[in-house]
């Protein structure tokens, strides 16, 4: 049984990771590759000449009409904020299902988009509908569901550390949590900016968007902390993909590294794509590059009042389309890992 | 169906990409991963931290005798030249298959070994009954053989291109064929030597062993031609992986872009990974890595009496993982793709 | 008038930064280059191919005694720990100065060596009479120094702003200040590891030694800050050169960005190397590098309870051989800019 | 004595690296810095933050009327093929000197620009009064000149090792030269093109324009050579700077390796920026950057009758800004290597 998908927005990075993993996935037929007008009508092997000799689709303008008249079951979005919320009402309303990689449908408050992302929201009736796809926290909400707002890259590997420590209550909420992030180059799109030049990014470093990136946020949103008490800086690392978190927190009270474990341990024992490290090795990006893993390790400080946690993620992959199609396979009753292991055959049928 | 295999030698670059693959193929499984005594017994996840969560194997010490024990049908050697020809005998003996990707028995002659590489053949009646594992041009040979020499990076980066205009005639041998080749340094191996520290690689680039690296006497063998005219120069790329060859070339008589595209249409037309690119794009190393391609691309100089051929595969799978696999594949009647495509489930199912 | 040099260990990546800028130095005649006996007696410019042509001079295996026949006034000690404080007492004893970039002199409890340096340390005689050689702020305890330990790459960046703060009163000494830096590969030395390859370090980035990198203890006994109450966390950058640090503290006040500027404008108002970007632009390795100047910005947050500060450096220029050559001018009563500003002969003879 | 010079097109990367040699340059006082209309008048340390704290020039909008009004000696124009020959001529008028680092006054044959340059050339007539700015090579021409033309970076790389071999008729004329070049994207300017990001280059590595490019016909109209019988493929680095020339000749007659020495060592015996390797060393990007050395080494091949001939240099340096400097230098009858050399002060004044 194979679903007919639909992937829009397919020039950018996350569009060709995501076709990548379509053309593999056993559960998937793609019928459909779509990008704006300016792209026009061209083999999606020109666009990208990884796919050369791998598909033979062609990819034209994008238009949720003709996506209907195509049977899709699913869209995926790949496209910019200000697209993906016009066009998802479009599609949703003939019936087929939307994964949006974009951060149109992540926050819940509809106000929240004039401030943090500088736009009056056109379709502030679908964020109460959306689920936030986060597959470890809402499996169940997003089988449901039939628009998933796949979560920035940063949240992710902010979020999947956090939550049980604040769910379990265990960090003071009259302490800042500190996110010190940083990011490969591919978390920025694929558009032609000065400051995105090899010329420029190479043998560099820098933070930008201190405190006022728009993840923060989406972050404070699902931990349910005040933003007011969160510090979160992200930087650009001179590396394609791959994000590292390191996050400072303290607790409310003496923790040991066993704590921390076995909180992390209870909740997610059932999930293939977390991998705990424990406090006494650390994560790095090359470990899960090219993965839908995300790695979390941990130091204590203070006595133990105070930790340091890292997180590492493929910005592509967990951050992004690897995420999306692991939100496909919750929302088709498919096993979580479709697609997405190396060890894909081993696992499933093995 | 699926056939019980070993990887040896699973510590390197090309041991992990042999694995990543090896995990995923559906006619696989593998029951053994050994390296040398120095690595001990050791979770393959301690090794390779990125298949932490994917495999639960651990790595042994290697033992052609243990490997016997496990009724292994085939065993791929990711060791170093001089431990392929001391372990291959001792495995071949206990009638298990070897597809070896070192250097050991790449050459037909015996003599070349204490010229090129600098040591006395211990197998040396073995390399006659080696298949040279190139598989667009010796699959039958292939499909029969108890040992597959697979080629080596540059080796296959330039007979594919080359082969096809040698064997129909068309180079003029009297003049000079110039490979001027580049890699990424997975090619050269992991082990801890100074010259290829971060430090000393990055914003560098620079020639090594020029004319007198061993890929040299392979290429020559394999395509006929004089070893006195052939110049081979190869070149350390700051990037992990990836390999493009520039190879200068003179033609008997002059010759048309379409001369050169129908003879190599006609040799690859029924070849899924070889990809012709015509007269009028590049080869690049993005649209080679991760996957199993050879992109060849060319321009015609002089008036048609010369020419410049472009090729570029990704030196772990074309030029080492995967064209092992790919040889596994014709070795056991599979298609020949199992394993090596992005769109796989299509591909083989669709 | 020249004064006589002497650079030992210039093998590594300071000892090379360290010889441009001596070679260009108005004030120095080097007049003798010293490595390990392993490196044996060979031109410098064998050992550094960017040297060729531009000095004639021979390294030899080091040697003290030889130094004191050369009536050498200083001595650049870019060796390892435990070579310095092995040589730098007998180079002291014939009556030269010694300038020492290794960590062998900059703590000054002898104890805290073998905690943090694995190591009893030989000279602790010396580590009193060692003057800390942060020029912008010990400049006339350096004045008179026979020997200045010039300090890590990781305190450099983070005493510079933050000095100003503490002495000033202004951070809460109740609260944690929590430093997350990043460092080029330069940072960790010239020396055959595997896991500083090219093939590990590239389209990677990982901590390293968090919480107990030998520079905390290093930073809090300048700042004369409580060690338990400051977290450190370095990170592997994958760049040459090039340090940032993101520091995160609290006030004991609420305070506004114009009052740590002018903090910051007051203690600095007469030093080169210190450049204040406000609370508006941000630092970058690419504005430091190759330079000798500390870049210093930051953002306020929590109502101006806390605040964020960054600051980058070149760690082989600020982090370590420019910065002992700021030293030196200071000991040698010269202009503290000699040899290390691109528009030296505009800033000293305009 | 300082001469008053200016440089206009500032922004780009090979003037961001013509300011640091001119601001340190002992005969130079730079008085003023101009750019495009589109930058505005802007604090160069806000266009080039590498600058902040050296200069307090302001950049401008160019104007040749500007320049004549400011007593200016010598322009360097950083600026676009299309702009330098139409401000050149005003420049000129004007009684200034100008050394143009752009194409627009290399080739001597007005006709070549609308073929090779894709424009009509508007100021013919400055053709053959213009300089080919090769020091090494023009020294006397260049002395006299009111207008030179700095080289290519990619004819400076290749006319360097093949002139000596070419004037001293050792080639055979009847067959090709073939020239492989590698350059860092610096060499393409600072525009945002989508190829030249980040996260397209890096990892990467491709050849482009090749047989076409337009320094083609600028390194045969030097050497002398039919363009017909020279071919040419740049590729393109993962590196920000540095450009490598792997050169394949064939000779007259047999030839060792040290006729090539002799040749070359006659030749380039007083010039101070070409190195020679031998064949026995090869030439790197590490060992030319940030310097303005050309390293070339050589190795023979079938019998004498072919070499292949290696140089490197830094394209910001010996192949754009430093190579200016060198004429600069020539044309005010100064030593050649001032501002040039790390070890400037001992060379000149030692």
């Amino acid at each position: 049984m194979k679903y007919r998908v639909a992937v829009v927005g397919v020039t950018g990075y996350s569009g060709l990771e995501l076709m990548k993993i379509v053309l593999r996935h056993s559960a998937m037929q793609c019928v459909a590759v779509m990008a704006s007008d300016a792209t026009g009508e061209k083999p999606l092997g020109e666009i990208h000449p990884e796919l050369r000799g791998v598909s033979d689709l062609t990819c034209v303008p994008q238009s949720p009409e003709l996506l209907g008249s195509m049977q899709v079951d699913t869209v995926f979005l790949c496209t910019p904020n200000i697209v993906s919320y016009e066009i998802a009402p479009r599609i949703l309303s003939q019936g087929m299902r939307v994964v949006d990689l974009s951060g149109s449908f992540r926050l819940k408050d509809g106000e929240s988009y004039s401030s943090w992302y500088g736009f009056q929201h056109l379709a502030p009736e679908l964020l109460s509908i959306a689920a936030y796809g986060l597959p470890e926290w809402n499996a169940k909400t997003i089988a449901r569901a039939r628009l998933v707002a796949n979560p920035g890259c940063y949240p992710t590997s902010v979020l999947l550390p956090l939550l049980p420590l604040v769910r379990a209550g265990m960090l003071d909420p009259g302490s800042a949590i500190v996110c010190d992030s940083k990011s490969g180059v591919t978390g920025a799109g694929r558009s032609a900016k000065l400051d995105m030049l090899f010329g420029e990014v190479s043998e560099n470093f820098r933070p930008y968007s201190p405190i006022k990136h728009r993840h923060a946020p989406e972050i404070c949103q699902e931990l349910g902390w005040d933003l007011g008490n969160f510090t979160f800086v992200p930087h650009l690392l001179p590396v394609n993909r791959g994000m590292l978190s390191t996050i400072y927190v303290s607790f409310q009270r003496p923790t040991t590294g066993r704590d921390i474990e076995s909180e992390l341990r209870r909740r997610y024992e059932h999930c293939r794509f977390v991998r705990l490290l424990g406090d006494d090795r650390l994560p790095e990006l090359r470990a899960v590059n090219h993965t839908n893993f995300c790695d979390v390790g941990w130091r204590l400080t203070f006595g133990g009042r105070r930790a340091v946690i890292f997180s590492a993620i493929d910005n592509l992959m967990k951050g992004a389309a690897g995420q999306a199609v692991q939100n496909f396979n919750l929302m088709h009753d498919l096993e979580e890992s479709v697609g997405l292991l190396e060890g894909e055959s081993v696992a499933i049928h093995g």
